[in-house]
C-alpha cells in the first residue's frame, strides 16, 4: 500500500474542496447570509489540513489497483464528513448524523433528504447542497485528475475505482486528457441546461441549482415540492436533460469526434432508450385516468421515468398514489439504473445486458456443453474478467441489499418503505415509496438506520468494491 | 431429441399416477363420498392414455441431458393437468385455472391455495390434495425410476433434472438404487411422523394428510386455520419434522451407513442449522411482547421459521401481524430455502454458500489477480460448471421474479403482497404477506396472474432450467 501517496492525494483533494467551497461562499455573500461564516470556517479547515497533508510530493507515485480503491473509499468518506461542516457549524442541520446523511446523499447524487422544509434553508447552503451533486456526479477524483498532473503513476486505477460501470474506456491516451474531455462535456451540458431553464423564465438561482441536481442525477431541489410547481416547459427541459445525463458519455464523445454512426449504434444507449420509451408508454396508459388530459399523464410519466431510471429523484407528482403496476415498473427502473459512464446510479444498463447475455449463453451451454462462445457488447467480445466481476457485483449487491433491509426493518416501518428506502439509497435515487415516498423523507429512521443508508449510498456510488475492500484483511496486507 | 422415449416415459408416468390415485379413491369410498366417481374417471383416463403411450418400449433408450430436461418439464405439466381432473369433475373446484393452480401448488409442494374453506371439501379430495405434496416432494420421476427398471439409458439425466440443488450425488452405483434409497428414507420418516402424531391423539386422517404436507414440505392442511388449532405437542412434532425434511437426504444416508462424523460435518447442514437457530432466537425476542408467555413466542417462532425456511408453509399464527423486523427475517428465509437434496424449495442453502464463497473469492481476486483458488464445499472443490450454473440460476431466478411481480401488479394489490406472492410461489412456500398472508389466500388474483404464479411454482420446483429450456429454439433442434 502506497500510504504516502494516499495521504498526498487526500491532501490535494481537501485543497480542491476549499476552492470549490468558494462558490457557495460567494452565494452566501451575495444574499448577505450568516451561513457565510460556517462556509468560511470550513474553507479554512480544508485549506489548512490540505496544505499539511500534501506538503511533500511522494517519490513513489505508482498506484496499484488496491491503492486506487482505498484512496477512492477514503476520499469519499472524508469529503462526506468535511462537506457536512457548513450545515453543522451554521446550525441549519443540528444532528451530525443528519448532516452527514444529507452530505453523502448530495455527493453520491442520491438526493434522499432528511429536511422537512428546504425553503427555510439559506441560499448559500442550498447552493452547496446542490453543488455537491454536481461535484459527486462525475467524480471528485476524476475532477482532481483533470486539473492536476500527477505524472508518473498509473492513475487509471483511480479512475477505475471511481467511475461507474463494469469497464472504463480511456477516451484519450492519458488519464488526464480523458478526465478533461469528460468534464468538458459535463460542463457544456450543464451550462446548456441552465441556458434553457433561464430562457423559460426560471429564476437564476433555481436554474443553476436545478441544473446541478440534473447534471449529477442527484435530485436535491430548492423547493419543498421538488419540480412540481415549475412550468410544464421547465419540467420538459429537466426531463430531457435528466435522460441526457443518464447516457454513457462515450456517446457524446463519439458525437464530438463526428463518429455519428458509432454513437447511434451503441448497444447500451439503444437498450436504455428502449426501456425508457416502453416504460413511459405503459405508465401513461396505466395512469391516464388520474389526470384530466392524457398529455398531463404523459408529462408526469416521462418525468418520473426519466427521473428514476437515471436515479435523479426529482418529482413532479406524488407517484406513491399511482396504481400498483406503475409503481412496480418504477421500482424495477430503480434497479436497472442509467448507462455506465454516465452520472447516473443503479446497476447500470450495460451490467443488465451482460447478465442477460451470460444467462442466455449459459442456458445454451447446458444443452451444448462443448460450445465456447464469448459474450459481446457493441460487437466486441467482453473480457472474461468483466463478466466475472459483474457476477460478483450482483451478489455483493444482493447481500448488501438484504442485510440493509433487515437492519432498518427494526425501526418498524412497513416492508414497502424499507425495501424502497434501501433501493433508493443503494441505487442513489432519492425518494422511494411509502414512508420514504416523494411526499415524505428519511428523517423518521433511527440514527443506526441512517448510518446503514449512508453506507448504502456510498457503496452504491462507488459500486461496492472500494468500500467492501476497505473491510478486508487482504487489502491492508503487504504482498 | 429422443421423442419415442419421451412418449414412453410419459405413458409410464400416467400409469403410475393411475395407481397412486387408488389411495384417494379408497379414502373416498371409506367415507362414502361422491368424489369417488370423479377420482375413478381420472384413473380410467390415466390408465387408458398411459397404456396407449407406453405400449411400445423404444429401441433407443439413451437420454441426453436435454431429453431429461424436456421429459421433466412435460411430465410436470402433464401431471398438473391430469391431477386437477378430480377437483374439476367433482365440481369441488369450479374454475379450470383454479383447479390447476391448486394441483400445481400441491405437486410443487408450494401449498398456496385458492380455497376459502378447505373444511367443506370431501375427505377423498383433501387426501388427494395432500398426497400430491408427498408425490411431488421427492419427485414423481424419481419415484418412477425407483419402481421401474429402464435398463440401458443414462437415467441420471432424468434425476438431475428433477432433483433440487446445484449438484446431484449418486448414493449408490445405479440410478435405480439411489432412487430406492431416497424413497426408503422418505417413506420411513413419513411413517415415523404419522406415528408420533397418532401418539399425540391426532385423528388418523389428519395425521396422514399433515404428514404428507410435512414430508413434501408442502403446506396444505385439512383445517382452515392450518395447524393453529392442534395441540402444542402436535405443533412441536410438526416443527421438528419440517426441519428434518429440509435437511439434505445425504445426511440420513450417512447416518444409515453409520458415517456419523461425515453426516455431522456436512457444511450445508451446519449452516442450515445455524440459520434456523439464529432466526428463532431473534424472532422470539422480537415478538415476545405479543404473547403471554415467552414459551408461546418460542413455539410460534420455531414453527414459523421451520415452516418458511423449509418452504412448507404451515402456520400456527398470523405472522402478518408480527413486527416488521420479524417479517423481514421470514421474507429472507423464504429466499434461502432448505438444503439441496431435500424436499424443500427456495434457492437452497448450498447455493447460497456457493454464491457467498464465489463473492469472497472474487473480491480477493480483485486484489490479487494472479491467484487461482477453487471454491470448496465440505472440503471438496466445486466443479467450475457448478459455480457457473449457480450464477445462471441466480440471474434466471431474478429475471423470472421481476417479470412475475410486474405482471401480477396489474391486479392492483400492494407491493408487499405482490412481492411475497411471487416469493412464496417461486420458492414453493405457500403463504406470503399482506393479501396473500397466512390468514388470506390466492383466490383474489386474476386468471392471468394465477397462470404466472402457476409457472413460477413449476419453475421453482424444477429449479428453472427444465422449464426455461422448453422455450428455447435450441432445445428442439437436431445436433
Amino acid at each position: 500500500m502506497n500510504f504516502s501517496m494516499i495521504i498526498f492525494i487526500l491532501g490535494r483533494l481537501l485543497l480542491t474542496l476549499a476552492v470549490l467551497l468558494l462558490l457557495p461562499l460567494a452565494t452566501a455573500l451575495i444574499y448577505r447570509e450568516g451561513c457565510a461564516v460556517a462556509i468560511g470556517v470550513t474553507i479554512a479547515v480544508c485549506a489548512a489540513a490540505g496544505f499539511l497533508l500534501s506538503r511533500r510530493k511522494p517519490q513513489n507515485r505508482v498506484l496499484q489497483l488496491r491503492d486506487g480503491f482505498t484512496i477512492t473509499a477514503l476520499a469519499w468518506i472524508m469529503i462526506s464528513v468535511v462537506g457536512s461542516l457548513p450545515f453543522l457549524i451554521s446550525g441549519e442541520i443540528a444532528s451530525p448524523v443528519d448532516a452527514i446523511f444529507e452530505t453523502v446523499s448530495g455527493f453520491t447524487t442520491t438526493g434522499a433528504s432528511i429536511l422537512y422544509d428546504v425553503e427555510a434553508m439559506s441560499h448559500g447552503l442550498l447552493f452547496w447542497r446542490s453543488f455537491t451533486h454536481w461535484i459527486g456526479g462525475m467524480g471528485v477524483l476524476v475532477f482532481l485528475l483533470s486539473i492536476t498532473s500527477l505524472s508518473g503513476g498509473s492513475h487509471v486505477n483511480l479512475m477505475k475505482a471511481e467511475s461507474p460501470g463494469p469497464q472504463v474506456e480511456k477516451l484519450a491516451p492519458t488519464v488526464q486528457s480523458t478526465a478533461k474531455i469528460l468534464y468538458g462535456i459535463y460542463i457544456f451540458l450543464t451550462v446548456l441546461e441552465i441556458a434553457f431553464l433561464l430562457a423559460g423564465g426560471m429564476p437564476a438561482f433555481d436554474a443553476v441549482t436545478v441544473s446541478f441536481g440534473t447534471a449529477g442525477t442527484g435530485g436535491f431541489g430548492v423547493r419543498n415540492d421538488s419540480i412540481a410547481s415549475y412550468s410544464p416547459y421547465v419540467q420538459t427541459v429537466v426531463t430531457v436533460f435528466m435522460i441526457m445525463f443518464g447516457i454513457n458519455f462515450n456517446f457524446y464523445f463519439f458525437l464530438l469526434m463526428r463518429k455519428f454512426r458509432r454513437a447511434v449504434m451503441m448497444e447500451e444507449v439503444r437498450v436504455y432508450a428502449g426501456i425508457i420509451l416502453t416504460a413511459i408508454v405503459v405508465i401513461t396508459i396505466n395512469i391516464h385516468g388520474l389526470y384530466e388530459h392524457i398529455s398531463t399523464a404523459l408529462l408526469h410519466a416521462s418525468f418520473q421515468v426519466g427521473s428514476i431510471i437515471t436515479t435523479t429523484g426529482f418529482t413532479t407528482t406524488n407517484y406513491d398514489v399511482w396504481p400498483e403496476a406503475s409503481k412496480a415498473i418504477l421500482v424495477l427502473l430503480m434497479f436497472i439504473g442509467a448507462c455506465a459512464g454516465s452520472t447516473g446510479g443503479g446497476v447500470k444498463v450495460s451490467r443488465c445486458i451482460i447478465l442477460f447475455k451470460t444467462m442466455r449463453k449459459e442456458l445454451r451451454r447446458l444443452l451444448h456443453p462443448m460450445s465456447v462462445k464469448k459474450i459481446a457488447l457493441d460487437g466486441k467480445s467482453i473480457a472474461h474478467e468483466v463478466v466475472r466481476s459483474t457476477n460478483v457485483f450482483m451478489f455483493s449487491y444482493i447481500l448488501i441489499f438484504v442485510v440493509s433491509v433487515l437492519v432498518i426493518s427494526f425501526d418498524g416501518f412497513d416492508f414497502t418503505s424499507n425495501f424502497t428506502a434501501v433501493a433508493a439509497t443503494l441505487n442513489n435515487i432519492g425518494p422511494g415509496l411509502g414512508a420514504v415516498g416523494p411526499a415524505q423523507n428519511f428523517a423518521g429512521y433511527s440514527a443506526l438506520s441512517k448510518l446503514v443508508l449512508i453506507f448504502d449510498m456510498l457503496a452504491g456510488r462507488l459500486e461496492l468494491f472500494p468500500l467492501l475492500l476497505l473491510f478486508t484483511k487482504e487489502n491492508w496486507q503487504k504482498f
